[in-house]
C-alpha cells in the first residue's frame, strides 16, 4: 500500500498548485487514453485539456508510458484502499466477503476507464507487451488475492462457507464483477439499453451479490437474505457522482 | 447459425484446394492478430505463413479487417454450434444447463487467441471502433443468449432451479468462463504457473462446473454431485488437441 502511494505522491510540491495539476493531467490523461489508446493518445492534448503546459506534464510523469503507468495505479491504489477496508473489518466473515464483493463491483462501477485499460494491458501481455502488469500484479492484486484466500479459508474452517477452493473461487467473484462492465457494448446491442444506467447498475449489483452469497454460504437462504440487505442498503445510500472516472483518484481523503 | 456459416462458405470452391487455402489464411490470419492486434498485423506476414500469394488472399477475404472479422466469424459459429447441440439436448435441464457451461470454457480453453481478439473488440467497440461487434452480438451471441435464458427459465419454473434472474445469471456463467483466460497473465505472475497446463485447465473446470452448479441448482448438493461427474467424465476423455487454437475452426466436421 505505502510503496503504492509513494508513487503518486513522491513528486507532489508542498502547496496546493502543484497538487491540482497533477491530479487535473492524470483526470485528462485517463480521458484521452480511454478514448484513443495507449499508441493512439497525444501528450499535447492531454496537457490542453489538463490546462498544463507540456513541460510541466514531462515534469511530473517523464514520458507517455509512465502517464499511462500512473493512470493504472492511481485506480489500484484506490480499489486496494477500499478493498482492504472491508476485508479487515469486524463483521462476521460472510458479511465482509459481501462487502468486499459489493466494494470491488463499485470500484469498477465508477471507474469503467480504468477497468478498460487494465483490460488492454492483459490483451497486451498476452503478446509480451505491458510493462505495467507485473508491476500491477505484484504491488496491488497480489496482497488482495492473499487476504481474500485467508478471509475464504477462515470462512470453511468455521463452517460459515462451503469447502470451496479459494485460489479458484477469489478470481471467480472478480470475473462476475467486471466482466458486466466488459460486455457492455454486447449488451447495449442486444438489449438497446444503458448498461451504465443507475437502475441497471442497481439489478446487477443485487445480482452479483445474490449469486456470490448462493455459491459460498453453507447457509445458502441466510447468505442470499444478507445479500439482498447489503444491496439495499447499497441503494438507500445517497447516488455516488453521477460522472463515473471524475472521482476514482486516490481514494480516502488523501 | 446458417447466414453465420455462409459468410464462411460462401467462396468455397468446389474443390479441395480452396478451402484448404481459405483454411490456412484464416490460420495464419488468427495467429498474426493475436500476436500483432489488428493494426500492427501485417497482411504479407499472414500470406507467407499461409503459403498463397497475396492475391489470393485478397480475393478470398478483400481486406484485412474483412480477413480480422472473418477470423472472429470463425470461431463463433464453432461457439454456437456446439452451444446449441448442448441446450438442445434431451437431458434433464439442470444438466443441459452444465454441459451448455462445460462447453463454453473449453471452446475458450481451445481458441485462447480467439477469445483476446474478442475481448480485444469490445475494449474497441467502447471508444466506438468496431465493426464487427454489432454483426457477433446480433448473429451470435443473440440467439445463444435468448436459449439460454429460456432454458433457465424453465428449470424456475419446474422449480429445478432457484429464482435467478436469467438474464443476470446467463452473463455471469460466461464471466466465470472467460475470465480465467483473460486473467491469464496476472496468474502466471502471481503464482508463476501456465494457467493453461491440462491439470490447472482441469482444475478451473471443475471449480466453474461447482460454482454454477452451487449458484443455481434448488437441490444444491445434488447439483454440485453432477458438476463433479461431468468434470470427471471431461477429464477422462482422451486430450482434445493439445495445441489450442489450431482446430477451432467450424465444428462439426464440416
Amino acid at each position: 500500500m505505502l510503496d503504492g502511494k509513494h508513487i503518486l505522491t513522491s513528486r507532489r510540491g508542498t502547496r496546493r498548485q502543484p497538487d491540482a495539476s497533477r491530479d487535473a493531467i492524470l483526470q485528462a490523461a485517463l480521458a484521452e487514453f480511454a478514448q484513443e489508446g495507449l499508441a493512439g493518445a497525444r501528450v499535447d492534448a492531454i496537457a490542453a485539456s489538463a490546462g498544463v503546459n507540456k513541460a510541466l506534464l514531462y515534469y511530473y510523469f517523464h514520458d507517455k508510458e509512465t502517464l499511462y503507468g500512473a493512470v493504472l495505479d492511481r485506480f489500484f491504489v484506490g480499489l486496494t484502499e477500499r478493498l482492504m477496508h472491508e476485508l479487515d473489518g469486524v463483521a462476521p466473515l460472510g458479511e465482509r466477503l459481501l462487502r468486499y464483493t459489493c466494494a470491488q463491483f463499485d470500484c469498477v462501477a465508477e471507474s469503467p476507464h480504468h477497468a478498460r485499460l487494465f483490460q488492454g494491458e492483459m490483451t497486451n501481455a498476452g503478446r509480451g507487451g505491458s510493462p505495467h502488469l507485473t508491476r500491477i500484479a505484484e504491488r496491488y492484486i497480489r496482497p488482495l488475492a492473499m487476504r481474500v484466500t485467508e478471509l475464504l479459508h477462515q470462512g470453511i474452517s468455521t463452517g460459515e462457507f462451503r469447502e470451496v477452493d479459494p485460489i479458484q473461487f477469489a478470481p471467480s467473484i472478480a470475473a462476475i464483477n467486471v466482466h458486466y462492465f466488459v460486455i457492455a457494448p454486447v449488451t447495449r446491442v442486444l438489449f438497446g439499453r444503458d448498461p451504465f444506467a443507475p437502475e441497471a447498475i442497481r439489478q446487477r449489483r443485487a445480482a452479483v451479490l445474490n449469486f456470490v452469497a448462493a455459491a459460498l454460504f453453507t447457509d445458502r437462504e441466510a447468505g442470499i437474505r444478507l445479500a439482498a440487505e447489503i444491496a439495499l442498503e447499497k441503494n438507500q445510500e445517497p447516488q455516488s457522482d453521477p460522472t463515473p472516472d471524475s472521482q476514482s483518484g486516490g481514494g480516502g481523503g488523501s
